[in-house]
């Protein structure tokens, strides 16, 4: 399966994934990562690894002109699973029709709780004790979709944003790739808004 | 600490809590039971426990005059905590305000996800892969309020709305009495929306 990755900034998540496939957890191959901002970290890191990058600024463009440029170039490189990684724009209808139900996004917090910007920080100001990360499906409204995975992490009395954002993190660095290898086996699908997970079937 | 406890039907975490004192886990008295609805099974088993019971029908009352009656009664009864088990009344500023942080309520979700009616429903139809349920203090809004605790409960891909709901009751069970023992020994601080919880300093 081949992978294009959209990031905005550091895109750990990406990195996360690349590790996945260094260590064959994840039977995919990145064909591509786009970033929309020229100073995005996550660009050293895809070359680094000799993983092909592209700038696509968006800045001026209306966002079906720019989704249009998005998915010739994903297009372009055979990309079958499109991977949100911290891309902090929200997509066009006409990209999600051109992947069906091939655009996954993680969110920091257990959705439908906590969308949008800062999930960790809505977090912890609600005063909620348990939080987590959430893999899903991506439809053209914000944070929506069907979900694929979530995992649960505790909220601490003397939580930070940055401490509860960074063992939020640590989950979602796991349950990203799982979600990916779910696809990749074929195991996954889609009833309405209820997403089934096939028992794995590997000796 | 004397509690009185608020149902309509069956009132299932009245009888946890019930249970929780006769296990000693819970350091709490059970002063009254009262019901808006003559036909509550968890009336029967507050009897047979010898635990005073009381029917306040709600019928043709407005709110306030009626959480007048309900505020008496507790009075009346001495109670220092009142828990909300299953009922299915909101309750007025005036009810709230003559017992500032001193009214609890369980919910089953993981608030702010899933308010309102027929909770584990909502978050099947949802597919969210983690729900679980809440306790928090009670203000005039429907299941709003600091929360005390949670706990996150699986959702399984053959789950049913009856499936789920047990699994979450279980927990529901285990969570209210800790709660209310947190209160009982002086543990838990509201700062704003945070709720914070002392260590627990006995030997």
């Amino acid at each position: 399966m081949r992978l294009g990755i959209l990031i905005s900034g550091r895109g750990s998540n990406f990195e996360a994934i690349a590790n996945a496939i260094a260590r064959r957890k994840l039977d995919a191959e990145i064909a591509i990562v786009i970033t929309n901002r020229a100073g995005s970290p996550g660009l050293d890191i895809a070359r680094e690894r000799g993983i092909p990058v592209r700038i696509i600024a968006s800045q001026g463009l209306e966002r079906e002109a720019y989704d249009k440029l998005l998915v010739e170039e994903l297009q372009t490189h055979d990309v079958d699973l499109v991977c949100l990684a911290g891309f902090m724009r929200l997509l066009s209808a006409h990209f999600v029709r051109a992947f069906p139900n091939r655009v996954l996004n993680i969110h920091p917090s257990l959705l439908p709780s906590f969308p949008g910007l800062d999930a960790q920080r809505q977090a912890l100001e609600h005063g909620v004790k348990i939080t987590g990360c959430t893999v899903h499906f991506v439809d053209e409204f914000l944070d929506s979709g069907p979900i694929l995975i979530q995992a649960a992490v505790p909220v601490l009395d003397d939580d930070t944003v940055e401490t509860l954002s960074a063992r939020i993190l640590a989950q979602e660095h796991s349950i990203y790739s799982t979600a990916i290898q779910y696809l990749v086996e074929d195991r996954v699908t889609i009833e309405g808004r209820r997403v089934r997970i096939r028992e794995d079937e590997r000796p």
